[in-house]
């Protein structure tokens, strides 16, 4: 059975949560819908964190992404989503979220937050 | 009213049929399903064409890929099936189109197509 | 009823006001009038800042840099301008308005100004 | 007294008419107006050409390009509207010219058309 | 169960084989093993090909790529191979194979081979 | 007799000890196997360290990062795992590894970890 | 008339002395002759600095560089002596001049200068 | 004594004028005057050329490059120039010269010339 | 014992002597000396040929680009003697060497020479 | 009498000893012997400082670079030996030198060495 998009991340057990490292990850494949006019909007989402008893699995991390495809959102509301679900489910010692939004209307936005305890 | 996805493309009259000349497009911000595995593809996609009595109207051409957004389609039959609904619509005098889809499984696929009458 | 060019920004309430984060928008699509000779002037305009209780209205950021498509503006006195302005009508917590022109001359030019309380 | 944007070309004798070589010129800050949302459009158009017995004066080139700034003019007619001018000034022995648009809905066109006798 | 290397190339039916249309492959994550010093070599392999009746399934490329891991093979020997083996498997109209392999003692080699009926 | 795949580090003695600078080694080729799909991985690895005593000898550094070509290794274990073995043997003053994982379903990751005593 | 090479550097009043902000000019067609050899040296100069009450004027800046033409000038000197010379005219509450001069003997230099009160 | 300007090329005999082969040389630090303001002008010259008896020595060619700079010379005018000066004195099998001149009043231009017996 | 500079290239059989097919080969670590000041000299150097019966082999090329390391060489006459020892040892279909040679009084040289039977 | 190489570096007076500025001198074309494998290896070298009384004349460091050519030397120490000479010759207020060596066996390595009183 295929995978399904999921607002569901998923963690295991970080392999070494005795040393305080950075996990950076990037994908050029977001894509959501513009709530204003109803039209697509793309970005790169980067996420970055330094795990303390948890990572985020790679493929939940994809399935969670894949779920804003049909949903309203704008720039800065949706970088701020991510980075509150992936905080609340993998509870990190350090985490920053950046969303590279391609141009619209001849000017390109940049989203960054970040979280710390 | 928001723009809507569709498959009808619309065409205006050539500012200038009696001289044979090129417009290349490109849209980096093609998605669509795998038809296999459910899951979202992305592509590139470009068109080059000489226009006879009609040039593509540059916004029906945005919401004719943007229908393509929740449809499976293999990459090979995807660039077939645009490059043939385009030449339906604006019979033009030649046309390329290329689909430049984005790395799965480690490897990138770019499929070209041409037709000419 | 087409856009118009405006001096007026519009703000919406922030999303996440209780989250110190970055928004970083570009348009390289600037263009005013060099008030000495009279000619086209171009440049890329870049504004961070880190939002308050409001966030800047895309929509209304592009029709507030059109607004000085034909207005005489030295490079110097645009960028801090437009920090005025911007600073003005968002109250944000911080800041940065970079103005990159292209050469004039064999020389290139980019002014930087930054705002906090 | 400054310049004025001019849809007047000028040409200077070519210094070397009985050689057949190439002139290719380039200018990155073209702009006009969509005449459909009256937003202004970015390009950057390049003229290639093989004098006869002129070439254009590049001051002129400069003016001409500038008085397409309030103008409304759609992608393809602008590309075949300078060249058109251009052609009946200079009378080359081939001529071509490209016009890259800036990205708008996600979409960049250029357009490229090309004379000779 | 995960899949497997494997040297058996698979074909689906072409879903345009009406129409002479190119599709280019590129896979940068290439590697066997050197016959003469036993160590790894790394190469990007580029397939480009015209196909008639068939084409190649993108899945089973990449394992047949990945069936090379641990086999000791030449540079001009495995190019020449895999252009063998796939021009078997599929019957295209034409086919190009082309390897780039990484830097050893200072030199870079690309082998590039075609086939046409 | 061809050279091996080892776990086994060598050092030398660093020709420098009584000045604290820094050694900065890459490996594009580098190459492991998913522990949960059995397909390979490819990353770029990276080694920054300041020697004390001893410095790593190279080809004994190329030995060792091939030894992980069949065995598998999720992306965070292996970058830990080159960090610790690399200070087991080497004491250094400070050692940096970063392992840079190609694409897997459009995602990027790059896994950093330091070391200091 | 047209201009002519100059020493002598022009100032305008800073239309915002109130800001402490940045001004950051290039300038790609330097070139001033070596001393040793009589040969001509090529380079890119940098300024950047932050205005008091003054800004320099941006066709007397082109003036003073042009003026190092025909003279002679090693790479140390030419770059502080800019230095000097623009911070006496304009009295900035901080300057940094920059000179990236071409390979010559197959070696690149590049030398950085900076002045505070 | 230092080396000076020259137009006097100088030759010596081609090693291999039995086989018809490539010379392509290029120089990033042509400057010349504009005529007609007076200001100086920038440029990379390029010349390919297939020599039959002689080639040209490089020393003298930059001597002969060097010449330009405090003359007065229109774009298309010494593109033309060198062409007939280098073809006089090497008689090659075929020549071609390319003059890429930096951007002035935001329009690059680049002038190319070809000769053959 | 390790391996020492040496002018004797050597061959082994092609794999597929009966397709005629191309390997390119690069090697940006060449370096010889100015016979007119006794300098070193650095390039690039690039062997393309299709081979016949033999191809060369690899580490004989490096050792042989490697003997010219203390030789007086001009940059028209060492490409012509490696085409010319290269193609008298392997009897290619066609061959062709590139040396690209580093910028020397502000000037770069490349020289290209092709061979056919 | 063409120039030898040479390890006497040469010093000239700092012609701004007040001033603390900064001199960065990069040479693509270093190469030497590996003492292991009695073959080349090639580097680019940097050498960053802040002069005192005196700054290295750029002849002289070309020569002391040259020097190194049929010399073998570990990556490692041939960094450190640079700045150890330079330091003692040119007694400057900071010193730091970097050596970034070609790829040996799929690895790269770059050695930076840094001097202050």
């Amino acid at each position: 059975m295929p995978s399904q998009p999921s607002r569901s991340l998923e963690v295991v057990p970080n392999p070494k949560p005795e040393r305080d490292y950075l996990i950076d990850i990037s994908c050029p494949e977001f894509t959501c819908v513009c709530p204003k006019t109803g039209q697509p909007d793309f970005a790169t989402i980067r996420i970055e964190y330094r795990p303390d008893q948890h990572i985020m699995e790679l493929k939940s991390i994809k399935l969670y992404l894949w779920s804003y495809r049909q949903e309203g959102a704008f720039h800065e509301a949706v970088v701020n989503q991510i980075l509150d679900d992936m905080v609340a489910v993998s509870q990190p010692r350090w985490m920053r979220v950046t969303g590279d939004f391609n141009v619209r209307g001849g000017i390109t936005t940049v989203v960054t937050a970040e979280w710390q305890p």
